[in-house]
């Protein structure tokens, strides 16, 4: 791909997450005019409407899975596990779509996505057994249900509309349920 | 409305749940024949889709604001309240429209839905009310973040299509962040 097409793509896909992350039924033509391109230029690259919210969804996980690897190496594995998962919950609130992004990882979607998407639960799984090593996460808390709690959370958050304010006391409430009993 | 136009109202009802429960894109005519009636008594009760969706959505919440109430009078507020919350989430895991429904209580949908998801969101407030008196919830834990995890709850149980024992775990992590620190 030549340097300005790629350009094109990543500003496409940059006005698409903004756009669809406030209304996950705009058109193309709204995401065209964002980015500053013509419409033809978006169908170029992303031929339907299907394609680009798969690429937006990708985009996400990718960027999801990559800041889930960067927290794996840090040196304090409790407060990685719990900042990563405030993380998902704060950007699930502030924009409807994630959460129906990371609830489709898996699922019938295109194969660079459900790629991401395992990618990140991977990452997310490394995170959580070195926070239960390190003894900031029950020893009980398996992976699918912790997995089931991060997504419920983010959901949660969303459907509700929560502010930041009620969204901290929401995290509180389950990060008391992961961490060890006293 | 005479006895018998009642009865095929329940019917349709009924067998709108279990069709749409199942596959919320189902059409009007699978209803119909589930119900065992002609798709012309269907469209007489419920002009269009939505009317029909929405009258599913009502009986549900109605359904839970019952429960909910059945529960508040409860010689153990403790359990009434974790009883009821394991119900709704039982219930969201193993229909996929009821955490929609939960989600949609309070937005756009029409009045009669709006007033059941209130009753239900009120009924569910007493049983907290209750639950924290007697010391079986903690009392820092406010409504709207108990609410939210409630529906988040529910919804992270449906969005990865969770076995029981893993329902079980995911509810057992859930209550001990709402139990009173030891």
């Amino acid at each position: 791909m030549r340097a300005d097409a790629r350009d094109n793509r990543e500003r496409i896909l940059t006005a698409a997450e903004e756009v669809f992350g406030r209304t996950p039924g705009a058109s193309t033509d709204e995401v065209a005019k964002r980015a500053g391109v013509g419409i033809a230029t978006v169908f170029r690259h992303f031929p339907t409407k299907v394609e680009l919210l798969e690429a937006v969804l990708t985009q996400r996980l990718e960027r999801l899975r990559d800041r889930a690897r960067e927290l794996a190496g840090s040196a304090d594995p409790g407060r990685a596990f719990y900042d990563f998962f405030g993380q998902v919950v704060a950007e699930a609130a502030s924009k409807l779509a994630i959460a129906d992004a990371l609830g489709a990882a898996g699922t019938a979607v295109g194969d660079e996505a459900r790629q991401a998407g395992e990618g990140m639960r991977q990452a997310f799984g490394e995170l959580l057994d070195r926070a239960q090593d390190s003894g900031a996460v029950r020893k009980d808390a398996a992976f699918p249900e912790t997995y089931a709690l991060l997504i419920g959370t983010a959901r949660g958050a969303t459907a509700v509309g929560l502010e930041p304010t009620v969204r901290d006391r929401l995290l509180a409430l389950v990060y008391d349920g992961l961490r060890p009993r006293p």
